[in-house]
């Protein structure tokens, strides 16, 4: 393609839109253009980059045996209320909704597993017909609270979505290995660093879950490792052994007047003591989809951090308990809210494990009851300091059980956030490494849920119905894209890997007004093109300069420049990810580029 | 692919949901899977045939040098008051909306001119740049308040939409004329009989616009022609020369008692005239988007009918004389209405085009003085008969002006249905000739309608700011599938022209536990597949008569049954198309099908 023919716009300034490095030179390298907030047009340069990251996805599918299909964007409610995730994603407001002209309800898919259980549940009869795997390329919403980041957290974005069925969990098992494979695949041969971790499942729901994070120095996730490659988990889901405690040197229960020692810190600092030897005990309220909202006071080592995903997950497991399904929301409670649940008054950042339960108010719609929880690190320490339950005092030599019987040790359940640092469960001498990544990918054994929920069921050889097992494996296609350039570009602009550039070459014609230039590049443009090398030709009007700059930012692999050399029979040959330039025969041109361009596609 | 293992289920019976053979093809082919009213599941059959339409689409796009992008599904509220449509589009309920968790309103795209202008005014500085012709192919949405017949009239569907953008009018006909060729070979190479016609460009607005039509018995659309190939048009906009009228007998005024005479039928019964020398005059309720609604009494021959979209179009144009932008809606008053607007009780049945405005009653929102306008088939008339504005009387005689004045001829415009059988007004000699067909596609000559109205500005040769000139077509891509099968098939089901078919063939094996079957149809299976022959192995365990009949339903355009006469090394060929069978030596299968499929392919 001539850039003069392709509505070719660059910017010279970052857009003041943007905040991150991808996003700001997805902007200026003219690959796409904000309609509104989270909404981007995709235009062409941007969209050959997409069809590319989808084909490879598409044919990573299908030699699995993945059949391809389109499922509808507007979902009938009725399909979600089915499922139960209406309320919760209605509630929430993560996804679109609208009526229409009937008044009924519909969802802006933001996910399809309700639509596909809908179709299995109607085809699917026998064993027979299983395993079955369907997939799609498709443009799905989500109404983000603050959409940023330009297409990596935007309300619009194409994903890929498969989903599996199955007569067992060894099946579901066997095809979620195979979707980890090809997850592997794809990102190898779009040109992507990354690493496969484990994962929360979140909101979809299932057991097993593994994330596809393509590394990037700002990504949103946090990753911790092992050296040995053992191990890789989303800081959400990670496990790991905390440091040792020291032992206490409070051997008497004790409680003393400690003032103004509302942190670990300076509650350390008053008794001098270590932050292992103390039991900190944080309140949450839990708001259940009846409407109940149960206090929730967790103890934990002074020197580690509650998870909030690890007790969202306790807590949605404990949901049966209080006559509800699901957790809608966790919250850290506000004074007012505070206000509102006391009798009499909450001493914060002086609670002990102990807190009464008198001091909550009887009301409607409120458990007058802590829900208590221990992490293990908490649950193993002995004469520890804690709060007293009275504002400025603090107990020390605090036991559970036996030794201290007012307090007795909550539920223990491992609700601690690993850290860097850690020691790794599988080998103790490894220790957790930090990265950052972009989730790319994320795979589901889901199990049950939905059909259960939805009586998608098959007859099995023995003749019984019983419940489809089902996964779901989703892939972010303009996700990747974006997170390409997150991971490779420098001051200059974009450095696409060659397997999704959206063109192969450019060659840049310093003077098109002299003949002789534009005679070799039309020529070279011509062959390039011949030979299957996506070619694009800078014939613009401008000078040199600009369409050097403008080749750089837009970050096509292969730069050739038909300058002064070609009265030796020669052009510039520049290599975008290195910078690389040489002087090349003008008929070795094709015959080099191809080589590169076949090689970085075989992989 | 095997059968086996594609999730392949098929209906013995038509679904009670679809009343056209196209719409109940496809379902009992299991390529599309009702999910809401008028949403569809795309099957993976079908999602071949979508992705074949949709790849000749492309190519033929991307051969006029139109540039691919993909915009956004969800459009802001704003951009669609800027250019005037929101109201329309809002008002009518013709577009889904939604209010996003900042309760800002969004549109679900119905199409996508606003959204490319807008990005038109920010990219397009100068004339150098022009022409541009942007597309995407993207699922679309439409509220439809009556979705029915599966996709041709669904409320998800998927479109190729372009936009182009030029310097003048001459520019953007090359374009159109380009588009013209450009659809004409998508449809051809489609292997689908069609007809472009002329078409009323309705709410997208602009000056020449096209249809192309694909030929069906059960079209929605109306087409007239002529056999001599100069003339077609969709009824909405077709022009004609009616019959001449027969000379009045009613040389004298005179008004009659004429009871029971509401109809043009009763009256020329009671009067013994022909219908050709009566003026029957119809009353409307325009209104208005200021809310006005304006009476309009339309005068015509008693043997044409009024075409609601001419009418529609001239009072639009009639818009500003009323201090509006644009008419929201054209009703014919019921007789609640009509009470709602009567001083005194209107004759329905016996109105004059005269009939005064005093009938009317003053009141807001209601223009109490008709619009009086008249077909040219009724200001030419002489001593016709009329409505006398009594009920039960007619006058005979009448005469426009002068001969009787108080009956002054309206403003005369064209407001008649052409009909089949009517002269054409090229060629008085030729006979429009009627057909019926399926919208496919639609091009328009925008002209300066949305720039003008979103200041999308270019700068010309001489330095003047110039508003963009613009066109836009559309394509039906559902559509063109089910349109295919619409007008492709018989009474064992769908017969699909080789080029847009899921698979070129299918082997179908009537034993699969004859051991010689299933290795010659395996051999076969391989072997077509390697040779490019997109080949389905069935492979289930059925008897052989429920796979022909799948086989047949399912349309696939060669059959080979490994049957009895592989003793003879031969299997059996059927052509769907045909029904023609014959036996083939084994090694003959695969060149003979390979140039079938090519001959076709090659359009």
């Amino acid at each position: 393609m001539r850039l003069s023919q392709m509505l070719f716009v660059t910017l010279r300034e970052d857009p003041a839109e943007a905040t991150i490095i991808s996003h700001k030179l997805l902007l200026r390298g003219g690959y796409i253009r904000q309609i509104g907030s989270g909404i981007y047009a995709y235009l062409p340069l941007m969209w050959r980059v997409l069809k590319k990251v989808s084909q490879i996805v598409r044919e990573e599918m299908d030699a699995t045996g993945a059949l391809e299909c389109l499922l509808p964007q507007l979902q009938p409610a009725e399909l979600w209320q089915e499922s139960g995730r209406w309320d919760v994603y209605k509630a929430e407001g993560i996804a679109f909704t609208l009526r229409d002209r009937q008044d009924r309800e519909a969802i802006l898919g933001p996910t399809h597993e309700e639509v596909i259980t809908a179709i299995a549940r109607e085809l699917i009869r026998s064993y027979r017909q299983l395993p079955v795997n369907l997939y799609q390329i498709q443009t799905k919403f989500r109404d983000e609270i603050r959409p940023r980041f330009g297409l990596l957290r935007g309300r619009e974005f194409i994903m890929k979505d498969a989903y599996s069925f199955h007569s067992s969990p060894e099946s579901l098992k066997e095809t979620y290995d195979a979707m980890d494979r090809a997850y592997r695949n794809i990102l190898s041969r779009c040109g992507l660093a990354f690493r496969p971790v484990q994962a929360d499942s979140g909101a979809i729901g299932g057991s097993a879950s593994q994330e596809f994070m393509i590394l990037a120095e700002t990504g949103e996730d946090e990753i911790l490792y092992t050296e040995d490659g053992q191990y890789a988990a989303n800081v959400e889901k990670a496990v790991s052994l905390p440091p040792d405690a020291v032992p206490s040197p409070f051997e008497t229960f004790e409680t003393l007047e400690t003032p103004g020692t509302t942190t670990i810190a300076t509650l350390c600092d008053a008794l001098k003591c270590d932050p292992t030897q103390t039991v900190k005990n944080v309140l949450y309220g839990c708001v259940f989809d009846t409407g109940l909202v149960v206090p929730v006071l967790v103890s934990i080592r002074g020197d580690r951090d509650v998870n909030d995903v690890k007790l969202f997950n306790e807590l949605s497991r404990r949901a049966v308990h209080y006559g509800a399904t699901k957790v809608l929301a966790l919250e850290v409670p506000d004074e007012t809210k505070l206000k509102q649940w006391a009798a009499e008054s909450i001493p914060v950042g002086y609670l002990g494990p102990d807190l009464a339960d008198s001091c909550l108010k009887k009301q409607a719609n409120f458990e007058a009851k802590f829900l208590r929880l221990a992490d293990p690190t908490a649950a193993e320490l002995t004469n520890f300091v804690t709060g007293a339950n009275r504002p400025n005092y603090h107990s020390v030599g605090v036991n559970w059980g036996a030794k201290s019987p007012t307090i007795s040790c909550p539920d223990v359940v491992d609700l601690q956030s690993a850290m860097a640092g850690d020691r790794a469960i599988h080998d103790a001498t490894q220790t957790l490494e930090t990265a950052r990544g972009i989730e790319a990918g994320h795979i589901f054994q889901l199990g049950l849920k939905y059909s259960q929920a939805m009586q998608a069921n098959f007859t099995d050889e023995a003749g019984q119905d019983q419940p489809l097992w089902m996964g779901c494996y989703g892939v972010g296609v303009s996700r990747i894209a974006q997170a390409a350039v997150e991971q490779a570009h420098d001051k200059n602009g974009i450095i696409w890997p060659i397997a999704i550039a959206p063109y192969h070459a450019i060659i840049t014609v310093p003077n098109i007004k002299a003949d002789d230039q534009m005679a070799i590049a039309t020529d070279l443009y011509n062959a390039l093109n011949a030979a299957g090398i996506e070619t694009l030709l800078d014939d613009r009007p401008e000078r040199a300069g600009v369409k050097f700059k403008d080749a750089d930012l837009i970050g096509i692999p292969f730069r050739i420049v038909t300058g002064r050399a070609i009265a030796d029979g020669k052009v510039e040959v520049v290599t975008r990810a290195t910078g690389e330039t040489q002087e090349m025969a003008i008929a070795d041109v094709v015959p080099w580029i191809q080589g590169q361009v076949n090689q970085a596609l075989q992989g």
